[in-house]
Order: structure tokens, then sequence, then C-alpha cells
């Protein structure tokens, strides 16, 4: 039975919280994920076979939406620095900033503050893990770009796993200074099963891990999430995680939609993971959002009403990957339609040859258009656009994310269901 | 005191029903209407005097979001006639389809389901009465394109208010059976306030209503809104309204942005009339959606993390009304500068000029691109794209339409609604 609702909207700001508080939180952020980018995966990963068109992980958890503007000195059009500082604390503020105010002070973080209740933390990005996302949810800094401080500053924050990427932000000197706090400090995928305790450092890649669509969709992200709640459910206070599709943002910056689309499908794979999770322990809550959308991204474009994912789901590597292969490959034509899963027009192949003669990058930037024309996808940016972003949710405490809010209002319901404490410090 | 949920999402399909059944429904429709207009909508209209931006009526009454995909047989990427077909019907047919199946057999619409249980029913929009959105609703036919069989068609629907422009299809012979049959015919705007019982038939335009942004925000969508409840409240078994924000869409597809963020509050205005009697009647149930997206719109856009919503305030007429005056003016570099509420750099009052030469087509593309550039607002067709569109919703019901759905499970949650049948025919 389903109660009528006058005023329809839940959207309130901090509610009064019920008897179930969850034990733990996981908050899952898909970085330049716009409602484009959910739409456009639904899309991609219809099964042609079936009438229906199958529902995914983002339908099954949508409750809501979120505005994502920074604080008023940088506009309308957030950075993730921002906007992770508003997810991370409950407050604006300007872009770049990593959970700083705009007067560079510091601000409370939901981590310290899960820290501080004696609950477990962890982040599990795809990303360095001292980018700015994940940045924001650690430490403090007044700017995203001091990429070595902001790996330094981990060190205090005594966060139980950091997984993801950044090797080269991580001297040996700090690597010892990690080992000597007890973290087990590994760098080959494979050892995070030998992982079976906190802490652990897992950098596995010197920058970023690698695409999704290179990488025989492996689905690291979900490996490192399911090791993160292995990890952290050993802690009976409960955890607060922090998971990131950090590369859907990049793929979207560099305009490249089959990149992006399988880096969507690594991370709804891992929303997966937690789905089951949230499902089993039933003291969980997940909530998922983007922190803004990336590039302008539309399904369909160029007048035509029609967007072909068909052809995305044909592409076997990015065109970075695709570009080197063909540059190394004096059949190169071969090459690309083998791992671009069409043939080009003559015209493209023109195209394609002239960019080849002028290195990767323009060749990569050749095949990515050539995949926009066959797809009919459209991007007006290689920056970020201010479209709200959605807002899934699960578990304890989920209704409060329905409705539309502010990303400062996600903060402070997160605040308000941490244990022992309604109200943020 | 807000309980907990374990699933989260409230997608439900078509859902059992309170006791507490709406007596009227009011379905709003922003064609064209995606993310990125109501996001830009807020920025729009937010206050640079105030720190605070303020929420509007669609953030009051966001609850889900809706796929919009038509029939398989038209791919991915609806037309406005296939999306009101699964609006008004619960099914979905091909791209022109005016509330037929894909073998053209016509499909039962709410309004007759409506009228078969003693409702009144009604339409209220800003296009041509007879255009695919209002059409869906009221008439069958294969095509979109068949206006002056979809105007005769009207005749048979009984509906009690028809409202919006379309006169020129609307033959002399056509309005006497009108006549004869006790509407009211009017043409004249201001004849509304002496309507004061159904039936009515009023055209206020050869086709569609003028642009707001010329109208001087007279707010025409909202009066007839106000009127269509009036005389709709008449009927004590309740009614059926469908109002269309039409030319949100007809803005989109000429990459008009500052006339867009004109229709878009024409809309909002036309929903606070609505949200009133809503909060007022406590026994109306209101539904507001898009049908799809329009021109792949997005706030910010060309690497810049900026939007200037400032720039279209400004603005004082549509883009073809600024050209119309340009062009019969000698002085049309201060008309321009006037109207279109900045000083056009040297540049661009160059590109104006050969542009003003060529005729009030292409100084209206041109007065388009400047003022994009300048509020830095991006596109990438002149058609529309699929991403997922918003829900929002009042009123008893309203949290039916909660998390995602697909557009037809929107029409079959209505249908649940209905008066004495919980079961569509």
């Amino acid at each position: 039975m389903i109660s009528p609702d006058v005023t329809g909207a839940s959207n309130t700001n901090v509610p009064s919280v019920g008897p179930s508080r969850p034990k733990n939180i996981i908050i899952m952020i898909g970085d330049g994920m716009g409602p484009a980018y959910t739409t456009a995966y639904r899309y991609y990963k219809d099964n042609p076979e079936t009438e229906e068109i199958e529902q995914t992980v983002f339908d099954r958890l949508l409750v809501g939406m979120s505005s994502t503007y920074p604080a008023s000195v940088s506009g309308y059009v957030t950075d993730s620095a921002a906007s992770a500082t508003a997810l991370a604390t409950g407050f604006k503020s300007y872009n770049g900033a990593i959970s700083v105010d705009i007067e560079k002070r510091p601000l409370p973080t939901l981590m310290e503050k899960a820290k501080s209740l004696g609950l477990a933390t962890g982040i599990a990005v795809t990303s360095q893990v001292n980018h700015a996302t994940p940045a924001a949810f650690l430490v403090h800094n007044e700017s995203r770009n001091n990429y070595i401080d902001i790996a330094q500053a981990y060190i205090d924050t005594d966060a139980d796993v950091i997984l993801g990427g950044g090797q080269q932000y991580f001297p040996a000197s700090l690597l010892t200074q990690f080992t000597e706090k007890g973290y087990q400090h590994i760098t080959e995928f494979t050892q995070l099963d030998s992982i079976t305790t906190p802490k652990v450092l897992g950098l596995f890649a010197d920058v970023q891990l690698p695409w999704a669509i290179n990488d025989n969709r492996s689905h690291k992200l979900s490996k490192m999430t399911q090791k993160a709640i292995d990890l952290l459910s050993q802690n009976q206070q409960g955890f607060v995680l922090l998971v990131e599709g950090s590369l859907i943002d990049w793929a979207g910056h560099s305009n490249d939609i089959a990149t992006a689309m399988g880096e969507m499908d690594e991370f709804a794979a891992a929303i997966e993971v937690v789905e089951q999770f949230v499902r089993q322990s039933k003291d969980t809550l997940v909530v998922i959002t983007a922190d803004h959308n990336t590039g302008g991204l539309s399904v369909g474009a160029n007048d035509k009403y029609e967007w072909k994912p068909e052809v995305l789901s044909r592409v076997k590597a990015s065109p970075d990957e695709i570009a080197n292969q063909a540059i190394a490959n004096e059949q190169w034509q071969t090459v690309v339609t083998e791992l671009i899963g069409f043939t080009p027009s003559d015209t493209e192949l023109t195209a394609l040859d002239n960019a080849r003669l002028q290195g990767n990058e323009a060749l990569t930037i050749a095949l990515r258009k050539i995949i926009d024309v066959h797809s009919n996808t459209g991007w007006t940016s290689g920056g970020h656009t201010a479209v709200d972003v959605q807002v899934f949710s699960a578990g304890p405490g989920a209704r409060l994310f329905g409705g539309h809010q502010d990303n400062t209002d996600i903060a402070n319901k997160v605040f308000s269901l941490l244990p022992e404490s309604a109200v943020k410090q």
C-alpha cells in the first residue's frame, strides 16, 4: 500500500532520522557521470536479441537528483575538487579546493568524523588514490594539484584501506612511513587476494588504472570494492567506504564514448557488488551519485533521431590503444578495422592515414571522431557542464536521498546518519 | 519520521493503489525539457543579489526520472508523437504515431478512458492544439503530420476545453460543427475571461502562440491552465487535463537558449498555478514530465567551466524578433545592442552585418550563436536526444512516480489511478 503524499517530493534538508541508522555507509561516485551517461549505458547494455530494454543497476537504485554548483566565486560549473568537498563536508567551496573553505580553512570531513566515532574508513578508486575526489574525503589542501602534499598527508588519515593507482606520488620514504604505521603495501593486483586484514595501501599503477575496455573487463574496481568491504567489515563499529569510478570523467574529457562506456560498465559492476552486500547485510547504506557531468555528452546528435550503441559494443580497445597498435603495424588498416569493430569508409581511411602520420594523439582523436559519427554521439566540451546529476541509494536511510537536493545536502544527510551523533562536528 | 527502506528505489511497475485516488489528474509536459533545461532554468532564475541559489518549482516537485525510447522499429531516440503515445496510452509505438500501435491500430487513450468514466477532459498548450502531444491524448492517426485530419477528429472527442493555437487547421466548416456541438469558439485571448462554462475551443494564433520572451511575460499558458481548471472543476466526477509547454522544444530545435529560457519560465509559471490548486484541492494529482530532450543542450561548453545565465536575463526579445527589428532599422547596431542586452565585439558586429545582408534567417542564427558564446551554452543537434527526463509530481498518488520508470509506466500508473477502475481497458 502506498500512501498518498500531497507534497509529492520528499526533498527535505537535514531530516530527522529513524531508529534504523546504518552501521556501514558506502558512498560511490561516478566521476563525471551525468544523466546522459546512465541513459547511454542502458542502451549500450541492451540485449538486441530481446524486445525489452533491460534495466540497469542505475535504474534499480535511482531515488533523486542533485545540483552540483560550487561556491559562487567559481560560478555555476563545478570541478571535481569543489564537488568532492561538498560531498565530503557539506560545504560549498571554490574549484580546486580539497576540503577547505573559500578562506582555505579546513572543513571537517565525513571520514574524519567516522574515524572519531571509531569506524573504519577506506577508499577504492580507479584514478591515483590522491586524485581530487578521494583526497577531499581524506585530507585538506588548498589545491587539488598538490599531489605530493596530498599523498604525504594520507599518512595521518588512519584510513584502513587505500586502493587505486598513484605509485609515482608515493616515494620510498613515504612508503616506509606507511609500513611503519602497520600498512601492508602492495603494487601487484594479484597480491590483493593475499590481504586478509587491514591496513592496506594498494597502488596498482603509476598514475591511473588501465582503461577497463583494454583490461579484458577484469573489473578491478569490483575486486577492490569487495576487498575493501571484506577488510572494513572486520571493524565491529562499522565503516565508511568511498568507491569512485574515476575514469568515466577522464574518458568524458577526451570525448571518448567507447572508453566511457567501458568505464561505466566497470563502475556499474562495482555498484552491483555493493548492492549485493547491502541486500545481505541489511545494515549498510549505499549512496551513489556523480560529482558533475563531463563533456556535454549527448545520446544522439547532428539533427538525427538515432543513437547506435551497437557500434560501441563492437569496439575492442580504447582509441589511444588502437592508435598505438596502428602506428606500430604496417597493416594498420587491418588492425583498425579489427579493433574498431567496423570498416571505416574510404574517406575515413584517408583521414586516419593522414592522422597516423601525425602520431598517436592525432590518430586517437581521429578514431574517436569516427566512432562518434558511426554511433551518432555528441559532445560540447572537453570540460564539465552544470546539469544536475542523479542520486541512487539503497539500505537504511535511502529514502532521505529522494527528490531534489544539493550535493551539500547529500553530505549533511550522511553526517546525520552516522552512529551516535546526528549533528556533524 | 522517515522509515528506512532497504531496497531504496520505489520504482515499481503498476503498483497497488491506496484508498486516496485523486479526483482530478493534471498531466503537464514540457516538450523537449531534458535535465539540462531544468538545471539551466534554476541558474537563469537565480537572484544574483543573494548568496543562496533559490529552488525552482521543478526542484520542489522532483520525484523520479523516465526513459523515453520509442518502439524498437524507431531506435532509441523518440519524437514527440511516439512519446506522447506512450504517455497517453501506455504503449510504445513508432516515431510519428498518434496513439496507434506499430500496426497502426488505435490504442485506447487516457482521455477516452476518462470520458468513459464521466470525467471532464481538456488540453491547454502553446503550440497549435492539434500538434503531436495533445493530439496523441485526444485522437488516433497514423501520422502526426496529418494536421487537418487530426483537427477534424477533435470534433468527436467530446473534450470540454481545447485551448492553444492552430486557427489555420480549423476551417469555417469545422468550426460550425464545433459550435453546433455546443462549443464556444474564441480567437482573442482577452475573450478567455468571458468564458465561464464548458465547452470551449480557444484558438489564439494561426499556428503556435507567440514566444513568451516577446509577449511581455504575459504568461498565457498560466492563464489558459487556470481557466481550464476552473471550467473542468465544474464536473463533479472530476477531470483529466493535459497542459503542455510546447515551445520549449521549438526553441530547443532552433538551439535558441534565450527563447528556451523564456518558454521554461512560461511553463514553470503554469506549474505553479497547478501546484497551488493541488495544495488547495487536496484531491488533485499532478504529474509533470518531458516527452524527450531537445537539442543536446549543455549548461557550459567549449572546455570552459562556466555558464552565464545573467547574459540571458538581459536578452529582451527572441533572436528572430531582434533580427526583424534590426533588418527594418538603419540604426541596427543600436537596436541589437539594446535588445540583446550586451555590446557585441567588433568581430561579432562584422559577422552580424554580413548576416543582416543575407536576411532574417541568417541574422537570427548569427544572433543565437553570439548569445551562445556570451553565455557559454552548448548544443549538439537540431533534433532530439535520448537522455532520460525527469518526473515531478504532487498530490494523491504522487509517490507512485518516484524512482526510475519508463514513459509507458507513467501512463499505466495514471490509468491505475482513474476512478472506479484500476485496470485500463
